[in-house]
């Protein structure tokens, strides 16, 4: 098995529930944890998923107790009767459960502060611990984490909401993988290179005829979604935090000329938090006219925390009276140009600049479909404009896909052409 | 094991790829595969990711085989080195690979079609093709879909790829599968009723006390996420469609007086979707204005095609001097009350509905966090109203949770309150 030939512990992950079984849920969990556990230097070697089924349950995890240092079950922890995993987990290992008198008080206390009042009968269960279990308390749900140590095992019960998984993980299972496993663990050292506006071929082109595709111990990935492609630089079996910076430094500096213009963050920053943080260093303040993104730039601007110290507001002029009564876009120019025209994008970035008293303003008006295509203005079609107070750019775009893809897409190059101009800013 | 017990053919689905493990890609293929399989009635047992790794996929296809009736693997039948699936799988059951040399000159003539040129030599071995193996073709790709019946098993070796795998499983995959199965196929129903304003909790209590969990054939569990809950019916074993409908119609009428005022949809529809009908069907139009949820409701509104038939357009009233200069809300209101005070919410409602010339205005204000919150007014703290011709209603919540969760909870109660307006009209 790969974990035993390469020394590092091996981690068999199981995910529980019918819906993921039946592909109600795509089990976005597993990949999550995936890249964390690598990180932190363990080797995932399996991962299966079972339904709400406590033979199937139990006949997972005793394969996987055979088969890896760590099992990670997640899911099946919640407080309905279809929520099975602790239960058939512990009678799989023959540990009893016991009341946790504390985390039953503190599920009551959760409760009234939320307004909810009592607390409902059915999540008692939750409170229930596995003797000698090490109990991870839930910073944002009511199932506690568990770690249970069966046979010098270490198997980790974790629920399978995703906000709920991720604030258990980091730090408290994390802490305690580090702390049993410290010498045995081979970190994998990441760098993420976040592009936008460019194919992935393309990218992939420019970077093959410039640097090789490994060099020395960093390996290169492309990682392409709707908004760009991410690079990932991946260096393993470098136990040396600092060699191994070395050696992303090193690759770095070899890709930035490629891709720099493309290139809007080292790391998982998204480019709403590289533009606010942009903003913020020019202390400049900004608006935005949505037409077809519909509230979605506004919305990612707005997903960063602090954004209101930059960020005046938006308009959304979905309708075409609205660009005119809210935006004073003069109609005749929708008129002869028409709504998604070069002309219509420049004057919602000015009016939207004027209107909020705002140093920048991002607009945008196209087609994202399925209908309103026309011959010379198909579904994808996108103008957007950034206007500041020197002078407006707009450019164009048709972007595939159906409607959600071209609206982010379309999101995501206008905050481009945002970034791009803040960047050249001093 | 389920599958035996249903009567119904067992499914495991074996993914291969290191990249799965590592988390560099998220397994769409396993949900995708898991719905359709449901759907002609076979029943997915288990689901297992190995890396690319011959004694790992051996292992998992060996286990698969004792455990259901039909194993489908993906992933690993590409032309590079670390592509294994094919020559282990057929290692495992002692199958010879033969060149198949109709596919080979398919594979030929393709590159060339394709203006590649000669064939790469790396790319024979997808040519080659396990003795008695019945040969899928591939629609789309150069790796050809295989089936193999060992010990009177299915064993299916797809592509990894998304497109090829959907290509090869309809119609190729569904009709084997229906000609050898027939008469034991027992098609899944669902129905999925979707509730907002109730914890998963109280939901389960008052079902509870309401109905027995199984009612005849129907299953019933809980899909909890941020908006809201999901009660998903399910019928099993049950040929007739006719007679399933009866079955799950029954159950949903047992439920409504349950979770009919929390429940906003059969099916999978959005609740953006549903006021959207509503809407239409009132004939009435909308606007927005929104603070903390910072465009997050308009762009759920647009999230719809042919929204621009009900939906104006909105504001993103971010900072409080656009709350004044573009809504007009009076700044000694603001002054006095407070930005988010239930004053502030009417006012931005009733205002955008006249600035808009909206029939009905949605508003919300609050505060999202991290930053912000008050001993009075702590983070997740939020007002929301609905402005109509007659009336403002206006309600608020103390939403717990990060910036992300309180802003998704609170445009969804602001569109369950828009929602209950709606309904209620004739």
């Amino acid at each position: 098995m790969k974990g035993a030939s390469s020394g590092a512990p091996t981690v068999e992950i199981v995910t529980v529930g019918d819906e993921l079984l039946l592909g109600e849920t795509v089990d976005t969990n597993a990949a999550w944890l995936g890249r964390r556990l690598a990180e932190y230097g363990l080797v995932v070697v399996r991962r299966a998923s079972v339904g709400d089924d406590r033979a199937e349950i139990q006949a997972a995890v005793g394969a996987a107790v055979a088969a890896a240092d760590v099992v990670i079950v997640t899911g099946g922890l919640g407080p309905t009767p279809d929520d099975m995993t602790k239960e058939a987990v512990c009678a799989r290992f023959g540990l009893a459960l016991t009341m946790d008198e504390s985390l039953l008080a503190g599920l009551r206390e959760r409760f009234r502060r939320r307004g909810y009042g009592e607390m409902p009968e059915t999540n008692r269960r939750q409170a229930e611990v596995p003797e000698s279990a090490r109990v991870l308390p839930n910073p944002v749900g009511t199932a506690p984490g568990l770690v249970l140590e069966p046979d010098g095992r270490a198997v980790i019960l974790l629920p399978g909401v995703p906000r709920e998984l991720r604030g258990l993980m980091e730090p408290q299972v994390r802490d305690y993988l580090r702390g049993r496993f410290r010498e045995r663990l081979a970190p994998v050292h990441h760098r993420l290179l976040r592009t936008t506006g460019l194919a992935e071929s393309a990218l992939a082109d420019r970077i093959a005829a410039a640097i090789p595709r490994e060099v020395g111990p960093v390996a290169l990935a492309f990682l392409p979604d709707l908004t760009g492609v991410d690079l990932r630089l991946t260096v393993r079996g470098v136990t040396d935090p600092a060699e191994a910076t070395e050696h992303l430094d090193r690759v770095a500096r070899l890709l930035t000329p490629v891709v720099g213009s493309y290139c809007y963050a080292e790391g998982d920053q998204d480019l709403s938090a590289v533009v606010g943080e942009l903003l913020r260093a020019r202390g400049m303040t900004l608006a935005a006219a949505e037409s077809c993104t519909g509230g979605l730039i506004a919305k990612r601007i707005t997903d960063i925390p602090g954004s209101s110290d930059y960020f005046m507001g938006g308009v959304v002029a979905y309708a075409n009276e609205v660009k005119v009564t809210e935006l004073g876009v003069d109609p005749s120019l929708i008129a002869s140009a028409g709504a998604v025209s070069e002309e219509v994008a420049r004057a919602m970035a000015s009016a939207a600049r004027r209107r909020f008293g705002a140093d920048m303003a991002v607009a945008v008006t196209g087609i994202a479909g399925p209908g309103g295509g026309t011959r010379d203005k198909p579904v994808g079609t996108v103008w957007y404009a950034v206007a500041t107070g020197e002078s407006v750019t707009a450019r164009h775009e048709r972007f595939l896909g159906d409607r959600e893809e071209i609206r982010i897409r379309a999101a995501q190059a206008a905050l481009a052409l945002l970034w791009l101009n803040l960047r050249e800013r001093r």
